[in-house]
Parts: C-alpha cells; sequence; structure tokens
C-alpha cells in the first residue's frame, strides 16, 4: 500500500531541519520518499496549504485518569493525589479503565499524538494495553507500582514480591508485541510510594528484559524533604542508588533538582519528561529546560495526566514549553524549533527510538500529522512554519494522522471507533467510578 | 425577533454565579428569560450538551498587527517594536489594515469575543473603524498617538497638535455610533512614545468628551527606568500627573508596578488589561493579579496583538491566566470562575458597560457564546463546568456567537463575511505589505 501526501510543507525535524515544499510517500508502514516523486501510489491526499510533521511523541501520560478531567482543581500534589487520584484510582473497574483510556486516546490521536510512555494503574493494566492494541499509535505501558505502607492508600498498597511478580509477567507477555509497537515500561510511582526492594527489584527486572523504567521524580521540593528525611540525600540520589536511573528510564516532571542531581541523569542518560500544565496547575514550579539543554540531558515532553492539565494536547503543551521560559531565560529561549524538537524527534530518543520515529527521514516508521494551515484565521496570514506550529495551531487543525503507516485519523475523524460513543462510554464509567468511590 | 436557546447549561457570570439547567431566550438585541420558558419564539437552536456564557470581552487588542503574526518571535519589546512593528505599522496602506483588522475580527469572533477595546495604529484609523462595524460586534477603537521626537520613527512620528486634532475628529465622529455599539477611546501608544504635551491633551479631550482612554502601561521595567529618567517617577506616577489614570482608562499590562503605583490605579479607578501570553513571549514577566484582587483594582483581559501571541483567543488567555499565578501564590490562586469572571463580567466593567454586558441577565444586551461541551474527547467526561471551560475547552468548541442579538456566528462558521476570503485577502495584504517595508 502505497500513499502519497502531495503537496505539503514537510517539516522534517531532522538534523538538518530540512523543510520541503512538495510530497510525501508513505509504503506499508514506513516513509518511501520525500520531495518530488512521481512513484506509483494507491491513494493521494491533497495537502495543499497544510504541513506535514512527525507524530507527537508524548513521553508522560495517565490513560488511567481521564474520567477525573475537570474534578480535581486548585490542590496541591500530594492533597490532590491522596483526596482525589488514588481513592478514584483505587475503585476503577476494568470496565472503567477501559473507558478512561480510550478517551484519552481519542483526544491523544486526534491531536496527532503517536507514541506514548503511559503509567497505568495499580491493576488491571490489561484494560490499557488492549486499549492502545485497538488505537493503532506506539506506546510504551507499565503498571504502576505502589508498596510502601506508610504511604499507599489501602485500596492500592501491594505486596512487594507479589507487585514486582505482576510487572515481570505483564513485561514477558506484552513487551516487543504488536510488530514491536507496543512496550513495556515498568512504573514504580515515586519514591514515596515505593519500598527500596521494590525498587531495587524493578531496576533488575528492567535491566534483565530490557525494559523501559517510568516513574515520577523531582516534581515538589515535597519529594526531596522526604527523601533527606528517609534516606539522607535527594529524590534522584536515592533513585541512582537503587538503579532506577539509567538510559531507558524516564522521570516526568524534574522541576526541583540541583547539580547533583543533573550530573546523575547526565551520567546515565536518564531523559526527563517535561509537563509544564501539570506543573503549573500543581503549583509544583517551573521545569528549567535550557539548564537541562545546556547540560545535555535529554529531555522530552508530556501532557501528564487529565486531572492536573486538563488536556492531553502536545500543541498546548508545546506552547506552554517555549512561553514558560522566556521571562526566566529571556525572549530568545526555547524558540519553537528547539520546542518542536521537544515533542518529536527528543521524544523518539528519550525512548530510545530515534532511529524509527520522531522525524521524517527515508526508511524511517510512518508516523506523520498533516496539519491544516491555511484555512483557519487564527494560523494565517503566514510566517515561521515552526511559530505557526508552536505558537498558533490548535488541535482541531489536525486534519490526518498515520501511525505506523496506518491511517488512524482522517478528515479529522478517528478512524480506529466511534468517538461519540467513547465519549458515551466515558460518561457511563465516570458515573459509576463516583458512585463506588 | 425572539431565539430560544434550549437546554443548555447557562453559566449566567451574575453576582450569585448562577447557573441554570434549561433555555435562554433572546428578544430582538436583549435576554428576555432564563430557565424554563414557553414564550412563543420565531427560532429555536438546540443547545443539547452546550453551555451557554457571556460574550468575552478583550481589554487589550492591536486588530492592526495581525499581518505580522508569526513574524515576530523570540525578541524583547522594545526590539520588536523598533525592528519589526513599527516598521510594520508606517508601510501599512488602508487596504492592508483592512484585511488585518477582518483576519483578527475573524478569529476573535468564532472563539466567542463579543466586546473589544482596540489600539489603532497612527494612521488610517477608518479601515479598523469600518470594519468593526461591518463585523457587527461591540469595540473600543482609537487611533494610536506618537509624537516623540527621540523615540517614534519617522514613518509614525505625528506632530502633537495634529494628532490631538486628528484623534478628537475620530472621536467626534464615531463616538457612540451605531446604537452604542461603537466607541471611542484615545490611544497614546505609551509614556514612551508620547509627549507630556500631547498626554495633557488627550486627557483633556477624553474627559471633555467623554471618552475612553487606552494606553500601554508598566509592560516593561524599561518603562519605569525610563520615566524616573525623564520624569523622576515611575510611569504610573507619570501618567497620573498628566491626567491619564481616571476610571474610563484601561492601562494594558501593568507588570512591574509598586505598591504606590497601585495606589494610584485604585484611587482614580484605573483599570488593567492583564495580557499573560504576551506578557511570556515577549519575556515581560508575569503580572501580579492576585495582588490587584486583594488591592480591590478593575483587572480584564486581552491576547495583544498577533505577533505577540500568536494568538487572538479568551480560551488560551484564561487558561494562562490561571495557571501562570499558581507556583508563585499556590494552588488555589485563580481558579477557573475567578477567570472566567476576567475574562466576562470583569472585562465589562473595565469599560463601564457592567450593567450592559459581561453576564447573562433578563435585559442585558444578548453578547452570548454557546460552547459545545459534550462532542469533545478533550472537554469528557464531565466536571466542574467552570473547570471544563478554562481548562479543557478549545476556541473550535464555540458554536454559535450572538453580539447584541444578532447571530455573528452558526454553527462554528461567520455570518458576516466568508473567513477563507478575509485570509485569502490577508495573504495577499501580507505580500504587499512586505514588500514595501
Amino acid at each position: 500500500m502505497r500513499t502519497r501526501l502531495k503537496n505539503a510543507t514537510v517539516v522534517c525535524m531532522d538534523a538538518g531541519m530540512t523543510v520541503v515544499e512538495g510530497d510525501l510517500v508513505i509504503h506499508n508502514d514506513r516513509i518511501d520518499a520525500i520531495g518530488d516523486s512521481d512513484t506509483p501510489v494507491d491513494q493521494e491526499i491533497d495537502c495543499q496549504g497544510c504541513a506535514i510533521i512527525p507524530g507527537f511523541v508524548q513521553t508522560h501520560i495517565h490513560l488511567c485518569q481521564t474520567l477525573m478531567r475537570n474534578c480535581a482543581d486548585d490542590m496541591v500534589l500530594i492533597d490532590w493525589l491522596r483526596t482525589r487520584i488514588w481513592p478514584y484510582e483505587a475503585a476503577l473497574q476494568p470496565n472503567e479503565l477501559r473507558a478512561s483510556a480510550r478517551l484519552g486516546l481519542s483526544e491523544l490521536m486526534l491531536g496527532g499524538t503517536t507514541t506514548l510512555l503511559d503509567m497505568a494503574t495499580v491493576n488491571h493494566t490489561e484494560s490499557v494495553l488492549e486499549s492502545v492494541v485497538e488505537s493503532g499509535i506506539r506506546a510504551f505501558v507499565g503498571k504502576c507500582h505502589m508498596d510502601h505502607p506508610d504511604e499507599v492508600p489501602a485500596g492500592l498498597l501491594e505486596n512487594t514480591q507479589k507487585s514486582l511478580h505482576e510487572g515481570i509477567r505483564l513485561c514477558e507477555a506484552w513487551d516487543g508485541k504488536y510488530d514491536g509497537r507496543l512496550r513495556y515500561a515498568f512504573a514504580p510511582r515515586f519514591a514515596v510510594s515505593c519500598t527500596e526492594e521494590l525498587l531495587r527489584g524493578v531496576s533488575e527486572a528492567a535491566k534483565d528484559l530490557g525494559a523501559f523504567i517510568h516513574t515520577h521524580s523531582s516534581e515538589t521540593a515535597f519529594e526531596n524533604e522526604w527523601a533527606h528525611q528517609h534516606y539522607g540525600c535527594t529524590n534522584i540520589e536515592f533513585l541512582e542508588r537503587v538503579g532506577i536511573t539509567n538510559e531507558r528510564s524516564v522521570f516526568a516532571h524534574g522541576v526541583h533538582v540541583d547539580d547533583a542531581d543533573l550530573t546523575i541523569l547526565k551520567r546515565h542518560g536518564t531523559a526527563i519528561a517535561h509537563c509544564p500544565s501539570s506543573n503549573l496547575k500543581l503549583a509544583s514550579g517551573i521545569a528549567n529546560i535550557p539548564r537541562y539543554d545546556e547540560w545535555g540531558i535529554k529531555v522530552s515532553l508530556g501532557a501528564d495526566g487529565p486531572p492536573c492539565n486538563n488536556n492531553l494536547d502536545a500543541f498546548v503543551e508545546m506552547r506552554l514549553a517555549a512561553l514558560l521560559q522566556k521571562p526566566i531565560h529571556g525572549p530568545k529561549a526555547m524558540p519553537a524549533a528547539r520546542v518542536l524538537k521537544l515533542a518529536t524527534i527528543d521524544g523518539a530518543a528519550a525512548l530510545g527510538l530515534e532511529h524509527e520515529i520522531g522525524s521524517l527521514e527515508v526508511g524511517k516508521k510512518a508516523d506523520i500529522v498533516v496539519i491544516a494551515l491555511d484555512d483557519d484565521p487564527g494560523t494565517n496570514p503566514g510566517g515561521s512554519v515552526y511559530s505557526r506550529i508552536v505558537y498558533a495551531t490548535h488541535r482541531a487543525n489536525v486534519r490526518h494522522v498515520f501511525a505506523s503507516g496506518e491511517q488512524v485519523v482522517r478528515d479529522s475523524v478517528l478512524t480506529k471507533w466511534d468517538v461519540q460513543e467513547a465519549i458515551a462510554d466515558s460518561k457511563r464509567a465516570f458515573k459509576s467510578v463516583m458512585e463506588r468511590m
């Protein structure tokens, strides 16, 4: 199957930051040609007035939390977890979790996200995994581990060994499946909710199985205070000690870090997932992304969970990632092209996939977003294509999305399932989980 | 003409913050009923799954700058003005200015803005005024004054008396026209670009004519340094001295203010237009809105000009106004309901129109926005209606907009002119002004 996307502005996001006026040809699951091409194709899609960019890679998402969108506002992280999110996650049944995941995936795909790193909840991880399989996009998913007796509420508290075994079982069952589209990422929630034994066990299991690790780190000052109190060091020093920092680890947030922490991240090649909306909404602070860039530490982008955002929208996160640094570091900090890298090739690099996805290059997987730039008064009349995409484009401007060459969004409509049905399901699930909470 | 908007969630934004599940009836240009009503009507619009809110009031806009969207990024204010915006404004011809205004108005109306305070450029103000008349929405517009010989480039520099006379002529010709829908607002650009004689003249003319004054103030630290150097006081102390601070004045930005400045604003009833995107993008800082609230100073919201935003979108500004204060003042600062006031009734109050617009109450002007909340995965499954609107809604969710009872947006399509034509015009105008620059 060959598809030609015709007459577009192809924003490649390759090392040379190539921008091509012309076509992009998809052959099965890969990019076959960029620029003028007269290869015979099975279908052509006119992309006049559109930009083509790599699919967004979001490296910190909680699909399990989508039902709580707009229900947990104006709170600090720890209260938000203890009074809203944890009771909700503890109450979730598999069908509700599936509804949550499908609602979140609908929004993500319509907004051009084709790869995500997701932290599921403690139970029923299969509901998230199965929803991702159905969606057609690429995802790293992991069961959430929470076994610290002092810090985890009863409905989520796990036995350490049982928790580890469940993670290993899921990893063995799912990692690399669906032509490698599904990957497993062990997800100890954060240092505060995990015992040292569990974290060491996760480190070993992930190493043995070649899997990723996904955790929260240094989101709030509280985590560092807690680590100092319990372990006499910063949160990241503790995570290094128990083997959680490595080149297949992604730490969400990284707001409260010192030079020693940065040295550790740099040494191990651990990536940070920057979540600007979430960090503002929970009053956590502003991660110093220019400093990560100076140090050469991997940074990527994520919307986090809908209750602390309240979107799953790469455009919203990109615009904020660009704007937030400027009053602190000056107006030249985080220009639009830098930010678009954050949401594409840098996300791919955080997940070790920079040779497969994250840029538009011949031979790479066809994870592709077509954005209509010319028919919306809000993106016109012109200007830099990077500025248009990062500062002025909305999720509603996304026209087509391809994941591994499969068209998952056509003319702004999801091809994989009926979105209105997914919304109706989510409303029912929200009602039933609320009744149980 | 009577229209019933049926089966909605009516978010009144009145003093009691009433939320009604039911109908809203429009009779000619005013709101006739809220709640259940069986009055015979000429048309009914089904608003199941929608919220109805007051039309947004944006109190700082530059319609003249729309053509420069995405063309002036990563610069501080004064360089941005001197190398991009001023040369552009100086080059604008009337037909180009009209194209700029119509493009901006298209975006504003499709996004639910029904009242704006606009600063035009030095020349050809009629092009903006005529475009506003054609749009059907409510606007305060004023010619920009710039007469400071040291600080204004040749193409925009005015003779003080000629500048004043032109402002007075425009005010006499346009203020209060179209059933009061059009108001004149004198617009000395900012203290740096105006002589003391001009500012005193504007103060007197505005008082004589009962007109508003619209200026920039305390956007950057530079303005205070400049005022100290030239006048030995802060920018706002200087504006008070020359009579620019009064209850019919709106100062855009107010980022760099001290207690003496706040005392002046409070004493005169002068309003601040908060422009969070613009303040970030130009690295100006973050205005301390909770402090304005504590002092009881009028605050409202504005997107500023497209080159420093790069949107004219009340949803974008609301979300940012909510999120930005939280890391500084804690997560309870600027909750969603507070922010929706900022964009509606508080904007009306800044313009002295709180008894006519800004809330949904029987007898008020029918400036109304219908937002579809239930058919987008990104706003669901539910939660607080204020959170849904402020944190999760996009411009694309706006379905219908009424301005003084006239439907200016129907099913997300502008009724007043062809938007694709306005975009094509703007592209031609952009090209011609760029060639001349």
